[in-house]
């Protein structure tokens, strides 16, 4: 493979920052990695966006095969780099190889997901309400409706998903899927590993014969460049994963623009798990089983995950009582993994000292660190309903693999507790057939509470496929009615536009009569065919 | 009809304001009308939104036979008052009687529609996609997707719709269709109107045994309990009508809440009309038709619709001038209508006042001043397109019976003006078959200018059916991905669930295995024949 150049690449174009530089980290040990990346000074950040604006116009019109067979042709280019690549994206994040080489598979899926997406055309969303000449007392003219490309969308990465949620991850590749340039901001706790990702997607471009400003890759940091992009006149949109703090900070730029635009922000979520009786009895997992999958869970990634597991609701009383009990046994043989930045690690351990401070909150068990930096010890502690509802600090995410796990005297006072929370990306049920009248009973509550109900199983893990949902109501997301996840995250870079009375020969591909796309049409709110 | 009360109408029961009373006033006399109504203090209004949220979790699972004979019923009632509701309209709006009877007929017409998405049940998004147990390297689980309603939604009327985009209009149709209780704050301009209609909804939410909840209706001003409404945390989502200054106070408002909500506010347009050449040519309508019907949308119900043509584009040359002469033609021949407030019509003569003094704006022609109060002369000015986009309040909308024609050399200055221009929600081609290579060249810029591209027409008139969008780019609307008008207006009041490994019994209607509600569904991400 090429060699790191350490610099952004705009519109094809390798380019040197003027704002000095910073170098990726090994946080098993704390040590440099070359090369220095130079971060962008304000006119060449710009540059990025004119040259993104100026390929929107060629690019939103590119026939569903040229644009998914570019989709493809970006997944087989990071598939040919998947060993450098993910030896890279071991020493920036510290990940294990085989957690990498999955994200790898995830991110070529994701992509030739949106491939497919194009070729179906669903997401046209085309709408044709014929004419009416002869409709009393006023004629109906002919109407037809489709989306449209919103316009170039400025992509952040997230830390914890180095490949599936940074340069080529699911914002990118869906906004790319709906026609819309890409200016990604590199995370700058993995540069090398989106260096070679956005090469991989550079490559792309040009042999596509796109217009290079479909894509690029910036450099520098966020409050400076990051914050730009979000006030960039030529931006339409954002798409970003991480943290509350930075999530609100765009989103407050992008609400006060002269123009707004929409921040899709997926940011904060403690995952609620609902352990009901049945699980615990004869006829569920029980409690050892429960103990080692939710461990396994929490631990897993060092437990940065969106969906990771902050959050378990255990009834009072024996069988609770002995889920505590394996989990206390369980979890010390459990060692810390190595977690993504020293910086995290530290937040990590001022948030779980600040959860133990809290009135009523008792450590139930913890792991043991690991060997080298920043590999803290995983950590369970417990409370009561009654103390998570009357304060707030017992449901701020850790991030990292803390988990609270709250004793709920009955199926009143959980619900009371689950009303309670902030949005969620995910609530899981455990239960059983026994359970099937509470879980009815309590499932509108977990509609309004989150973007994905599980029965059984753990959240972490999110499948990439048509029907999944990775959002959820505000702070899990700061836009509800969507996802960043899955083919429908296509909606969120697409706008709806009616044609009245136009004659076919300018009519858009989607809504012709002949429809030379084969992309599904509602005709007068019926589906066609 | 029953009297009316001067009431609000809280879950149906009539409540006397403590906050203060104000009267609706007949704009063609300025004088009060009968009853005085009472405006709600705070701790009323919130009683109001208390009972939509203790609706909600019962109403967002009514079966869509419930649902939408509901709806029915509230078209049902609304036809049965029809002549007071028209007589009582037209005394509070000075809009006149055919008008009205239209209007009323649209309000009745957009409910059935929502009746009718309600039984069709696309709305729910429903996907489906299927476990499978054999997929390597790890299986995959069974994941199902629809829509849930968002929560109470409070809905703001315009003033230039007493009817369809007031009490009863579509913001209401389809927050309700949509599951979600509605808190309407009824518009002072037209109290009477409001409460008929008010009662016709409260009566269609007893008789189909819904909790009362489902429907509000709460006098007060906009600057206390409207913002109130739009910071109460029981409120998901607000529909509006209006100007840009109310809606943009609503939008900081709900931006600036803990829980953030999104806010559809249509708010400002002044819908270009592109005339190119051949329409002025023999093979088009030529000067004297277009003067025609631009005169008659312009001028229909005072100018005072969000789709008046506010801009006119006209070539420079002889053509051009000579569509200008018949404009200076027939205009005087057009006597002002009485406006809907005395407000209004104060605005819409300091706006025309403020065009006049710009700099290269030039008066074409004006009508006559009605009799009576408020009913200003209609006015036509000109400018060229150089000064258009040198100074933005030549693009400034005057509500009202006012429009500017600019005068554009050649069609690169044409593009120029017309991506210079804010977002709108329409824009009108008026163009033949000579003009299609110009027409094709600029209908990328249109799809990004607004939300309607008309061939043809006039943009006043807005079909209420499934391929309309009623939206467009910031400030037309605050929200461009949705539209007001149509049955795709539903969507604002939805959220996508992903529903993992659910067991049958669980499972919510539209995505159970067996299809009860016979909804659209996508398995695997293909229809399900």
């Amino acid at each position: 493979m090429t060699e790191l150049s350490g610099h952004s690449l705009i519109a094809g174009t390798e380019v040197r920052g003027n704002a000095g530089s910073s170098q990726g980290i090994d946080p098993r040990t704390d040590s440099a990695l070359d090369p220095a990346y130079s971060a962008l000074d304000a006119d060449q950040t710009e540059s990025a966006t004119r040259a993104a604006a100026a390929a929107f116009r060629s690019y939103r019109v590119t026939s569903p095969e040229a644009r998914s067979a570019f989709l493809d042709r970006i997944a087989a280019n990071i598939e040919a780099v998947r060993a450098p690549l993910v030896e890279r994206a071991m020493a920036e994040t510290g990940l294990p190889e085989a957690r990498l080489n999955g994200e790898v598979s995830r991110t070529v899926g994701q992509l030739r997901l949106f491939a497919e997406v194009v070729r179906t055309g669903h997401f046209h969303g085309a709408r044709i309400d014929p004419a009416r000449p002869d409709r009393t007392p006023l004629p109906r003219l002919d109407i037809r409706l489709r989306k449209v490309s919103l316009g170039p969308v400025a992509v952040f990465g997230a830390s914890n998903f180095p490949l599936a949620f940074s340069v080529a991850g699911g914002d990118t590749a869906s906004a790319l899927a709906a026609g819309c340039p890409v200016v990604v901001k590199a995370h700058n706790a993995h540069p090398g590993t989106s260096e070679i990702v956005g090469r991989a997607i550079t490559a792309a471009v040009a042999d596509s014969g796109f217009d290079p400003g479909v894509f690029s890759l910036v450099y520098g940091s966020g409050s400076t460049i990051g914050q730009q992009l979000a006030a960039d006149p030529r931006i339409a949109a954002i798409g970003f994963t991480g943290s509350r703090s930075a999530g609100l900070a765009l989103s407050a730029t992008a609400e006060n623009r002269p123009v707004p635009i929409p921040v899709y922000a997926e940011m904060s979520s403690i995952n609620p798990v609902v352990v009901l009786p049945g699980s615990l009895s004869a006829e569920g997992l029980g409690a050892e089983v429960l103990a080692s999958q939710f461990i396994t869970s929490l631990t897993g990634s060092s437990g940065q995950l969106c969906t990771a597991p902050g959050l378990v609701f255990v009834p009072t009383g024996e069988a609770g009582d002995a889920l505590l009990e394996q989990i206390a046994n369980q979890l010390p043989e459990q060692t810390g993994q190595t977690m993504l930045t020293s910086g995290i690690a530290r937040a990590f351990g001022e948030g779980v000292e600040k959860l133990q401070s809290q009135p009523g909150v008792q450590t139930v068990a913890a792991g043991v660190p690991g060997e080298g930096a920043n590999a803290p010890a995983p950590i369970v502690l417990t409370a009561s309903a009654k103390d998570l509802m009357a304060n707030e600090a017992l449901s701020e995410e850790i991030f990292g693999a803390a988990s609270l796990v709250v004793r709920y005297r009955d199926v009143e006072e959980l619900q009371a507790a689950l009303e309670g929370l902030e949005g969620q990306l995910t609530t899981t049920l455990q239960a059983t057939e026994s359970d099937l009248g509470v879980a009815r009973d309590l499932l509108p509550v977990l509609e309004d509470l989150c973007g994905r109900i599980l029965w059984g199983g753990w959240p972490t893990g999110v499948e990439v496929g048509h029907a999944m949902v990775h959002g959820g109501p505000f702070p899990a997301t700061s836009a509800p009615a969507t996802t960043s996840v899955g083919s429908l995250a296509i909606e969120r870079f697409l706008r709806p536009v009616s044609y009245q009375s136009l004659p076919e020969a300018l009519l858009p591909e989607p809504v012709r009569g002949d429809n030379p796309w084969s992309a599904m049409q509602l005709v007068d709110g019926e589906v066609k065919g």
